[in-house]
């Protein structure tokens, strides 16, 4: 087989937790080296949450990386369900978006996803369009092609059922129409995480069940760990590195991490070469390169990623000069606030003091500083914002304000 | 209360097999008996099958009754999913029908039914209307108010489940479109068979999930059985009466059937009252009247109704002067035949002579008749009909060809 091809489907290969009819990428992506045919690789995204981490990143990259091998990128914006909202009233994450929402955060998907993706080689499309389409009798068709036992195979709904917890009937019909997007769209490729599998594979049953001449290929994509190693990057568990992060905090956050998610984000993340990858990890393990190094490589790499070329080394800068040469740790414990906050309420609720009275005192005494800077009046309120509070020499805390 | 209202009440109640919330119905006929106000009685009809037989007047004559009594009657045509038809193509009785054949059907059942309803109370209505507006996100919405687990509770559903038979999810669609028709319908009572009580609760249970001022009342009338008085009336098991068959095969219909069911159809299909009825089971008791006559007058009475009055007792003198006086059983065994068969065959066939060799010598010995008439042409082929073959003089056969 050609050397190039080769070398695309080891690319394509990487990460990927799994990959279903392997044979058909292979054969999209020689034609496309031997005679430049294009094809169309689908992906889904919730028109709700348009604020990307970088656990959305890794299959964006997945698609960009299908970009460079003749992929047309399907991006798919499910606005249809979200102008529904969740029908049984019981999912609050099913909020109810008007089309002049979901028109904004298609704009603000797009503003953050053209850092990856090329725009010329990507379809923003909107499945409410051949949804609303379908129509009574086409939905009644279209849940005719599965039977409820095969539906009642699907983990969660097994699970639910299994446990008396109740399944609405209308919760079979979404994993039919996101099998109907692929038909629609005629997709030859659809990306997704590992918890899709099932909605994944009902594109493929769907296209066959319409006498499609195509058959998606699957390609499920793990999910990647928040900053704690464990549980899965995401916003509401605090975990996360947005996309749209200042440099200096997407720099820190990088270097927060293990050193074991380091190599697993390399995997994930990094444009580098698994061959290059493989160089960095022996000279940490052979003690050449330290292994904060390494992880600034990284750090500096995403930055530059989305904040453009010279911003990751900005960033390090900046990092270096506030926290190493002043002697603030790299890793400072967070505390979240809802509302505005008295300076000694803080400095209590951040554990630096033990009331409001000895926070006072610390004050007075010329003890406490706000992002470096000494204060003297204990009548502050903070209000929304980052800062960093120190007491004394070496204890620090960050303060975060809604 | 009103004598009116308690008469009322008992003819409803009549040979039912259940109600739901009777006190709904009877608020509804106290309340037409005292201001006047109309209500809604819905019942749904197969567009595919126009041809009414007597099962299916058993509850186009509760529909009357109600129409006596202040009730607007809803006579849905189920031509939505007509239009569909059987999307898993696995159904041969869900025919697909054009527009057109469904408003040629619905025109066929206009001339059936309105022999029994008052057309002016009676609105036709076709659910395709309101079911295509309906829409994909109307469908899902609609989808969200029933579980799962609830479908599955469902007889037949539960069965095939167990079974491991293939339920398509389309099929838990449809009980919720025929709820959503009462919806659609604004109705205040259902009716429909026995075997129909899931999907009758289903109205109430919708049209209170959508809010709707009312819950309709469901009444259930039991099947009627056929013929034979055994299997349930039914086209395709040969044991009907159609309320367009002649007179004289009418009458002779019910004529063969046992004493007994006489009373189930007294009850289910007369319009004599119950005091009547219990009077004529008395006179037959004491032996004052002999069954055939009471016989001869529910015959009657059927024929009068769907033929117009005085065609009953022209059906049975033309009775008694065919069978009765030329020495004719009025119980002759019928034979089917799929196509033209040769007199000779047919002789064979309805066991009243053992070989064709027979055949042709019984009929050159002048000793076959077909309907009373004398025959010598032994290559006779007999078409398409019916006819009454006779051997000698007290073997008969009747012999249907379609």
């Amino acid at each position: 087989m050609d050397n190039r091809v080769l070398e695309a489907l080891n690319e394509i290969k990487r990460g990927v937790a799994e990959i279903i009819d392997f044979e058909a990428i292979e054969k999209l992506i020689k034609r496309y080296f031997e005679t430049g045919e294009n094809f169309y690789v689908k992906a889904g995204f919730d028109p709700t949450a348009p604020d990307i981490h970088l656990g959305h990143t890794v299959l964006i990259q997945k698609l960009a990386l299908f970009q460079k091998f003749g992929g047309i990128v399907q991006f798919l914006i499910g606005d249809f369900t979200a102008t529904i909202g969740d029908p049984t009233g019981k999912s609050e994450t099913r909020k109810v978006l008007s089309r002049e929402q979901v028109l904004n955060n298609a704009e603000t998907y797009k503003q953050q996803v053209f850092k990856i993706l090329d725009e010329n080689k990507t379809q923003v499309v909107f499945n409410s369009s051949w949804l609303n389409e379908l129509g009574t009798a086409g939905l009644i068709a279209l849940a005719s092609n599965l039977t409820v036992a095969r539906m009642l195979e699907r983990d969660d709904f097994s699970k639910r059922y299994s446990s008396n917890t109740p399944i609405a009937v209308s919760e079979f019909l979404y994993p039919l129409l996101q099998g109907y997007d692929s038909i629609a769209l005629n997709s030859d490729v659809e990306l997704g995480g590992t918890d899709q599998k099932f909605n994944l594979l009902m594109g493929r049953t769907l296209q066959k069940a319409y006498n499609s001449k195509k058959q998606q290929a699957v390609l499920m994509m793990p999910i990647l760990e928040g900053l704690d190693g464990v549980q899965k990057m995401s916003k509401s568990l605090g975990n996360y590195i947005g996309v749209t992060d200042e440099p200096f905090d997407m720099f820190g956050k990088i270097l927060s991490i293990s050193d074991e998610l380091m190599w697993r984000y390399f995997e994930l993340l990094s444009s580098k070469s698994l061959k290059e990858i493989e160089e960095l990890k022996i000279n940490v393990e052979n003690g050449s390169k330290h292994p904060k190094k390494v992880k600034e490589e990284l750090a500096m790499e995403i930055v530059d990623r989305f904040h453009g070329a010279g911003f990751g080394e900005k960033a390090k800068d900046e990092f270096e000069k506030v926290f190493a040469k002043k002697d603030i740790p790299t890793e400072i414990e967070e505390f979240h606030f809802e509302k505005e906050i008295w300076i000694c309420q803080a400095l209590v609720d951040s554990k630096l003091v033990d009331s409001t009275s000895q926070a006072r005192r610390d004050i007075k005494a010329n003890a406490v500083s706000i992002n470096q800077e000494k204060i003297s009046d204990d009548k502050l309120i903070l209000e929304k914002g980052e800062y960093i509070l120190q007491k004394g020499k070496k204890s620090f805390a960050k303060i975060i304000i809604k």
